[in-house]
């Protein structure tokens, strides 16, 4: 072995965050060598917080340090238009645009029969149990515009069409094959602004 | 603030690694996110653990979760022959050579008047008390090739030719695999002073 024990399951560590190979785990567990102990100490009680604190809001499914999210309990939201997005990391990027003033509902992932996720392992029910509750009268797909984002989409406009919801997709001013978290500003707008019945 | 507090806070943790700027710490401020709990307890527990357990082996400086490191605890070395490096990291780098049979002294550093750094802060002093207790009969500088590890080379080299060691420095020329095109004046006017027969 390269490394001493504890500085080889440091870099172990760090080579489980996503995109971080051998090399920048190990540059990562020097910068934490670096550290004094109590900042290393500091971080990571922010790794286990995190975990522990944070939880997914009981209405829409985005991330909460409170049972109801900051977007669910704002009485200024309107409450009428819920915004289906498929994790929490697309609300963060369609809150940036500050336009939106609907609420959302975060699927947790999108239809992949290759990877065994069905509809079943979304969050599709609460999302029926919303609407049939009453209130909602415009429900906005945006799913990721790849194969998994629109199979989604699709699946869902059969499902709540016969509800009495107007059923809407972002328009495609968002480029095709890519992934709504990393979509600018600019084409988030156009793409919510473009949006049409399906 | 655009991310809730418990996330926020792990994020501006990952921004103190060496090279991480906030996209990349949003990145893996997710993938913490998308651990089980017991995952990000393991991640937090190799932090600490890490600053916990690994101290400076007390002969050589070198990072050690023993107070004398392997190197300095192997009776197959060489310890006539000792590497002066500036830090850890260039210890593994020479190990990874796995040709080179002699111990190592690691400064903590290199000479550094515009950062606050001179000899007292650097195991120098550790150092010449190796020296003095004898039975080493060179001393390899291999400070880093840049002005603050030629000052450090030039200042040891002063000091230890008196005590009756050899002091060599590390070969200076093109690094091999390169491309002689993009190789600085420097490095190639010492690479020609150098040249051997062949």
């Amino acid at each position: 072995m390269e490394y001493i024990l504890p500085l080889q399951k440091l870099i172990e560590q760090f080579c489980r965050l996503s995109g971080v190979g051998q090399k920048t785990a190990v540059r990562y567990a020097f910068s934490v060598l670096d550290m004094s102990e109590e900042e290393a100490k500091a971080f990571a009680d922010a790794i286990v917080s995190a975990k522990r604190d944070i939880v997914k809001c009981e209405i829409c499914g985005n991330l909460s340090d409170k049972p109801v999210c900051s977007i669910c309990s704002d009485e200024r939201r309107d409450r009428s238009v819920v915004c289906v997005v498929e994790d929490a990391k697309t609300v963060m990027a369609l809150e940036r645009v500050k336009e939106y003033n609907g609420t959302y509902h975060v699927l947790g992932g999108a239809i992949s029969p290759m990877d065994g996720v069905g509809p079943d392992e979304l969050r599709i029910g609460e999302l029926l149990d919303r609407i049939r509750k009453g209130g909602i009268r415009e429900v906005i797909l945006a799913t990721n515009p790849n194969i998994e984002g629109e199979t989604t989409a699709m699946y869902l406009s059969k499902l709540l069409s016969p509800l009495g919801v107007r059923v809407t997709r972002l328009a495609y001013g968002v480029p095709v094959g890519a992934d709504l978290e990393y979509a600018d500003e600019v084409t988030l707008l156009r793409a919510l602004d473009g949006r049409r019945d399906i």
